[in-house]
């Protein structure tokens, strides 16, 4: 299934993607798409349903994050080992967490907002992870049946805020607007293999980064089974995975960040796509 | 006011100490103590009933954490002149980022429960800071306008998990149980200079911690203008802002940590004290 959160009003409302691509409503079957709607029962009564028998839902509205309630944002750094290469940076003897404030997550398609005093956001697309089960302690083996699908993450990222503002990231990772999540909730039964996946962004059209999951360093489940040692991982909680080569702060001769007016297109194939524009914070 | 959860069972129950200390219900003036009720409105409106008005709770029940539905656990690091000393850093030039999972949120006597796999964890007693009215972009001055109150926090740690997986602290502060709030959420009415407040921590009865708020190097007011720039800090939000000096970690001539059966106590003045007993997980 790809599961949708789309907006009416300022109202958030649950639906999916028929066989056709048009959007269907989930009102009537669950209150919305977040942690406690991601367990196997609710997951398998949901794709026991004939889409066609849900109501159509008019025109295109806007989509909100594909999962709500998220209790934990955790992103894995330097992850992709050509990444690594490209940052100038060792490969990493463990998965490096750092978390994003969930107050950052946004629709797929909201406008990227640049802080006011900042000068230099980037981009990262990102294999997101969503948590179906509760995991503790769990090994890699058992991993993958504690996720309940896959999404497109843009982990926007202020490189000044994340370097230069006395140690550890979050700080440029956390801004408002820094992490789209969507279009879709894909569930882990649509994606054969998370390790072969394609993942671009483009920046005005021009293809800034292109790389595959085969290349992660850590995979998906070894980086589930790695912080399920140290904590427990609940429905709901979303893991950004790292990014493939090509954000802003690599770029040669200089860096190239985002200015208002830009566009930014990400995509994961299988996953979506997520279209951001570009603006100055108010 | 000093606004308390407690628990019914497994149900979470809002309430408040009267004069004479005794535990109130709320439960007929509220849903939950959450960023919700922590709006100026709703505060005024609380501490316009007489205490005496509302029912007892019978007993001594199991106190939850004092804040529910907490969006960001954001922590402040080497914020205390004296422990960075302790810790042989230099003073940092901007406040020291680092989120803490919510999922590690207790209750201010729940156990602290050992990984299985740990080896170092550690203590540090800190002044919580509670958000009550978004913040965004806001200066020095009107800073604590947006403080709903204040709290006891151990900031758990595990010394191992926040320095040797591969950098960025985030993972040594966020396994389950790793961070107790409370006992009161004392509102900012009661706290005449949060810059003023004596912090102690005991581990088997004997002081490991004592230090002031005095002696931070970044001043609440500081550090949540500071944030505010970067990203809103939203109602129920929370803030721990950094350990005086006396952690496991700094011991001489080697560290101390802690071992299942230690007890565990912190205490801020006029914010009410916690205990922990601490265990090996199963």
């Amino acid at each position: 299934m790809k599961l949708v959160r789309y907006y009416e009003g300022t109202e958030i409302c649950p639906g999916l993607l028929d066989g056709a691509g048009q959007l269907r409503s989930l009102s009537g079957e669950v209150v919305d798409i977040t942690g406690a709607a991601l367990d196997a029962a609710t997951l398998a009564r949901l794709a026991a349903i004939d889409p066609e028998q849900l109501p159509l839902v008019a025109g295109t509205p806007r989509l909100a994050p594909c999962v709500g309630g998220v209790g934990k944002f955790m992103c894995i750094g330097l992850n992709y080992s050509d990444h690594a290469e490209e940052a100038g940076m060792a490969l990493p003897e463990h998965p490096i967490l750092f978390m994003k404030a969930t107050s950052a997550i946004a629709g797929p398609d909201d406008d990227i907002v640049i802080p006011r005093a900042a000068q230099s956001v980037d981009w990262e697309v990102e294999l997101g992870v969503v948590i179906g089960r509760a995991a503790k302690y769990v090994s890699e083996a058992e991993a993958l049946d504690h996720v309940a699908g896959y999404c497109v993450i843009n982990d926007v990222s202020e490189r000044d805020y994340q370097t230069k503002l006395s140690g550890q990231w979050t700080k440029g990772k956390s801004c408002d607007s820094f992490g789209p999540l969507g279009p879709w909730l894909v569930t882990r039964d649509e994606v054969s293999d998370p390790q072969a996946l394609e993942l671009t962004l483009d920046v005005n059209g021009q293809r800034m980064q292109a790389g595959s999951t085969a290349t992660m360093v850590f995979s998906v489940a070894q980086i589930i089974s790695h912080l399920s040692q140290m904590m427990t991982l609940h429905p709901g909680d979303v893991i950004a995975t790292g990014t493939p080569p090509g954000v802003g702060m690599g770029m040669k001769p200089q860096p190239v960040y985002l200015k208002p007016g830009d566009q930014v297109r990400a995509e994961i194939a299988g996953l979506g796509v997520q279209s951001q524009n570009v603006r100055a914070d108010s």
